[in-house]
């Protein structure tokens, strides 16, 4: 394996292309070794595990900067696929040695401790292939190095070996559904649910809507390869793979029943973020309304007191703010974008593939994360915290007009219309109005209107 | 009662109020009678059944014109809920004279026999009161002349008896909820089902997703009055009404669990048009599909044959356009966007009412009548007389570079990709480039390349 | 011409068809002639002027009912096009007398008088066509009988004559612009000012963001013919009829730079969408404000006093909503989710030609319909009548804990905090913990926190 | 100062805080100081610069990891303002030696020195005051250590002297025009202007709509604090600033006419998100035909030949894909999703303040980003190398029965439409059509059907 100094090997004629690189590499790679693909050799720092198309794809698609890295939740999802997909493989006949290694470091993939090996946006190829790629000459580099081998040999190669059964148009559908199961699981409705407890109800159909939709993300692509014929894995492959997976994420995954829809299109995506969607309407909604009622301290309506965990203004002393409603509120807004943005992929693509899958991951993924956490945050920093004004609650329940509803039965619409608007214009109580348009005595008024007993049907 | 003419009643000084109301009444309303509510007195055509509130807000929302009235499912089901409400008032005590009327008038709405008696629009007050009135006042005075009354005296009170027990906070949800329950079961489902059969299978999942919103459109705010509590109502009454109304319609409706996350919120409506959502990005890529699969005759793709429906062009003789692709995925395209306004109206509304009913009902009861008519015209009218070009697809297989894909357990992946690139640049066969580079022989490779065997998984 | 009775001409076969049409003519078409287009002969009411391609457009897309007819402004404008077509057509050698006649049919769409005569939904081609065919067909029907011929001999041709230089693919981008930009004028932008001037300003930006992309909705594509290249016109036709519709509306039309362009793509209308989003978005705000503002009349904010317009409720009596508000912010809802079907809509289609132009157009004139009508209501029955509770305001400003602001300059933040805080602990005035912490004199207390001097910068 | 060990600090009780902080902190931060605010005394890493209420936002808010933090673009801005504002207060009577020393530190803000001091994510109070105060703590450390003091000791104050004069309430609507209006003009736009030249034309009006909206970016909220009255401040304080900043950044900012406004909504947002809406729509529909027209090699369009940057499959040997397409389009889709999320946000909040400011900023910021990235990726790598298929443009050319249309000026539409339905269904050419049916003859079908001469109006 050749090793160079960027100097030397890019004085050539492409300055602007090392310049570019580092941007990427980060000031601590200096040397670098060759890698190769198809397309021919090209240099990769020498610290990294990843490849030559990984290397191509870092240098073609200068998009957004580092933020836009591809999710760690799909990361991790390709180490669990890769590491089931060895397993399988080698029932299929892949040597156990190569097998083992890739088992091995496909393990360190779903753990996270690789991270730094995955340095693709986003925006790419929108197949996933660069990223599938990229997990490919990881694993295959890793997996030599496990053996004994050097990186950039391919003693362990990454499409015969790693990739093997495998294409990229059923792989990265397979980390999608992966990645969003785990999310959901372990993050959102966990994090819903305590939510739900401490709110007495509200987001109990929401924990239902996003469960709902599990079923079909439980089906993964795997063994569709790249129209959904399945070419070139085996049979029986499919169902393995899932089984695999299953096991290993102990989360109910099975086949796709159809695999030709499974690549072509992202509905189950679509779907789960509409579930997101409408959690979003819900938790917004709640949010506004604790923000509106928890308003003052003197000069708002004031029925809740919030908790006050920090000083809310750079220049009003003493000013307390409803910070958590608002975080929360902004999630949810980004929520509803992203549910656009997921919405519009999921409806373009062409024919047998559906090419807006990193886009369709990133934007459900951010809006798992970002629900999950804050409700967790809203949840832990406010409404747990929440007390009701009761002293102010009382008054303003004995003050409203509306108390004049309770007299519909007794004396008629119309009569209990004129009541109130005699009370408001006159700025008296309702019973005085009554009792001076005579429609009631004053037992009989008493009877009828007591706030304590407005609170369901009668008898 | 009073009648006046139009000139005389207003020459006090309302001359641009009856230019108004003479766009709505339309120019063979020429007489008018007095209605009267809590603010007064006001002038209503003699031969229409609304009342007094009803006019208000036709003088008050003067939006969109007649092509923005509230949906005639809206109509329809307020006239199954007031027969409902009046049959199990009576079972309260409301006095049976009264109340089989009502009934009556009623079933009338439903039949759609009253529609032109509903003049509203869309964009009123956001509670929905003033459709709730219209319906309170036709009834009122429908029931009043059937008994043998006349209109405007009130012997039968709009909102005394036919809005008995009843709020518009909780009615107008209530026929939110059995509008859009009935136009799922009538014409979404239905028309989905005949499109899956002649897809063979794509639009399953979809069927499966709007199926699973409905147990939360089955549940009914009725009973929760005002603002959840239910009172003004009778201890059964809510679940009584569900009943009868699930009697009627012969769909599963039960009472809402909760009755002021009914009023609050509209939860379930979001919801569904989240699953239409996904339905129309699913439809819209298989319309896209079909369009350009279907592109020709002599400069496209040419894979699929379009039935010919109607002349295409106003300018090329003879052109043949995929009309039915264009009109279904521009439905598609109305779907999300009528699901943005769902959410955003969803999403706001304060404390104990979303004030955003209407437009809520409006924009998911256009998606199901778009996206079940679209699905309805698209199957009958394109997919059923979908023909492949079975020659054209022969030779584009044959021609196929990616055949060489099935190589790759034989020579790998960077052997097979040589081939391909060399064919590719020589325009030779496949067969030709891996002789060359002498990579298999000619009875292997005829072997491993059989376009009719790369369909599955080998065995 | 012949005339049959539905149930003869279709009792060989087509029962369903006949139905269909019954419910697209209505009862009182009993009668029928023939018309005949490239496709053979069709069946048409006899009194109706289309001919045979609306007719099947008709029958073959039965989609969304009556309500989805496409919108009034694009007849009108279709009147106005053909007009100015009929007029330019002649000085390139059509026959007077056809184009004499044409002109005046075409007025008469102009006008509106043959409304009932378009009777096509937006779900149709996605080029328009049909619509374009249904303007062509009438107009020369309508044309051939002021000549004193019949309908359906093609006298004057839809196509030959009424449609003379012209596609479908430049037509209907122009009546898009046209009536788009008739609705701005004359509808959007009068009642925006009207608002404007009784808000004191808040909607001055949004009449610059709708104006400033009038320059590109002014641009017309009429003379791209089929894909822009012009083909079928004669040099110049495109800069004269573009002068002829300018001088017929008064409005400063100009032939389109870039006809390819302006056939194969509708961003002005994305981006007149996107203004009138914005405007929605501010609008939604400021109706949310005034209606919290609003709350009340005993337990909300109650710093405004809003007009009463109607009673508020069916069970509440005396109740008064903040209606206006209601309508305008559900009407803003709409028109940020037709922005996204319009921005869906605009980003699809392939290739010369953008084929979701009816949804497009209908989008967008919704949203300036109701977005106009709106801001008049909201400005004439709410805003202009909205009264400050000057009582309530004063009361509230002089117990407000955020006064403590002025004292930052004199004593510095943590101080000022702490004299808030004190005094939110304790219930007392600012006044008092200042002086219990000893931070201020009394005098210099009353000489800093002065409400009345807290509205600007100081000296 | 005190400096402590994280585990005798935490040891009393709050071990989770400790373990929550270090997910931020990372290992290397091990010791730690104490920091204090209005709520009190808390910890702060040592080897960071911020203060006590960046650490408690830090505990408070744990939404979304690292990726959410907020933009860089804006932490820049930051840098830019408080150095203006240290300025501008300098004659106003702030002392020297602190404010040169704010200056400085401010300086390296805007250079991006002190990026790892702004830990803080969107998601946080929607005002963004936590990352004012932030901007306020880093530059407050920062300068006292240039001056020589310690951090911590508040030598140099974040509120008195840091904000001194504003408000987050105005500085945040502040930085957000700064760094939207930096991004547009220093990103977007020159990549934008490369790619028209490129696609010769297609871009231009994008370029026009978005400049078209920064006139209302260009004015800045600053000096409005707290609620828009410019309550301590100083007379003329907000043009000085305004100015100072246009200084600074070679952009003509100036201060906003209605300050209330600037705070309180934020339409020049939504309205610059709305112009890259349009552009996101205009680019999409581009891509997607490049990515058409460039389909093949042997069985799609195959008009346009793209340039191959990388390996398209990790199963298909030597296939190429059009991966620039895949990734502006999906950014296209990102930046339409977002749209929708910066809509739902300007359209929010309440009364003088819109508190969705992070998220708003966040999105627009991504969108111009990520755009701007895209526009130039797709343009280097791929548009600048198309080359059109010249043999197969002309092949597909002379084989399209379109050409027909060039016949109906001659012998009408009916008769055109009759060659081209012969020549489809017996698969022969126009000419031998048209010659059959006797509607011209051999030369004036030669004289008429020129494909070269079809690419324009004729004379």
């Amino acid at each position: 394996m050749a090793m160079y100094f960027v100097s030397r090997r890019f004085s050539g004629g492409s300055a602007i292309g090392a310049l570019r690189c580092a941007t990427f590499w980060r000031p601590y790679s200096t040397s670098f070794r060759e890698e190769r693909d198809t397309f021919g050799p090209i240099l990769v720092p020498a610290d990294k595990l990843w490849g030559a198309q990984t290397q191509r794809s870092l240098q073609n698609f200068d998009i957004g900067g580092e933020r836009e890295r591809m999710p760690e939740p799909i990361i991790r999802a390709f180490g669990i696929l890769k590491k089931c997909a060895a397993k399988v493989n080698m029932e299929y006949g892949l040597d156990p040695a190569i097998g083992k290694a890739i088992m091995q470091a496909a393990q360190e993939v779903a753990e996270g401790k690789l991270n730094d090996h995955f340095p693709l946006v986003v925006w790419q190829t929108g197949s996933g292939t660069q990223s599938n790629m990229n997990a490919n000459e990881v694993i295959a580099n890793r997996a030599a190095e496990i053996i004994g081998h050097k990186r950039g040999e391919k003693f362990v190669h990454p499409n015969d070996h790693v990739n093997r059964s495998q294409s990229s148009n059923d792989t990265f559908p397979t980390v999608m559904h992966i990645a969003a199961s785990m999310e959901i699981n372990s993050r959102l409705i966990p994090n819903l649910k305590q939510l739900h407890t401490s709110l007495n109800s509200k987001v109990k159909y929401g924990i239902d809507r996003v469960s709902c939709t599990l079923p079909r993300m439980y089906q993964l692509a795997q063994g569709g390869t790249a129209v959904g014929t399945g070419l070139n894995t085996k049979k029986g492959f499919d169902a393995k793979i899932a089984a695999a997976v299953a096991e290993e994420t102990s989360l109910p995954f099975v086949t796709a029943e159809n695999k030709f829809e499974a690549l072509a299109a992202h509905d189950a995506f679509v779907e789960t973020s509409g579930a997101l969607n409408t959690i979003a309407a819900s938790l917004m909604k709640i949010a506004n309304d604790i923000r509106l009622l928890g308003s003052g301290p003197r000069c708002g309506l004031g029925e809740l007191i919030l908790p006050e965990n920090e000083p809310g203004s750079s220049i009003m002393p003493g000013k307390v703010n409803p910070t958590q409603c608002e975080a929360i509120t902004m999630v949810c807004a980004q929520v509803m974008g992203n549910h656009v943005a997921v919405t519009v992929g999921g409806s373009n693509g062409h024919f047998e593939l559906n090419v807006f899958k990193p886009m369709i991951a990133n934007g459900l993924l951010n809006s798992l994360r970002l629900l999950g956490d804050a409700s967790a945050s809203f949840e832990k920093n406010c409404v747990r915290g929440i007390q009701a004004n009761k002293e102010r609650i009382s008054k303003l329940l004995h003050e409203s007009l509306m108390l004049v509803t309770s007299l519909n039965p007794k004396i008629g619409y119309d009569n209990a219309a004129a009541v109130a608007k005699k009370a408001h214009k006159e700025g008296s109580t309702l019973k005085e109005a009554a009792l001076k348009l005579g429609v009631l005595t004053s037992e009989e008024f008493d009877n009828l209107v007591v706030p304590e007993k407005m609170i369901g049907p009668s008898d």
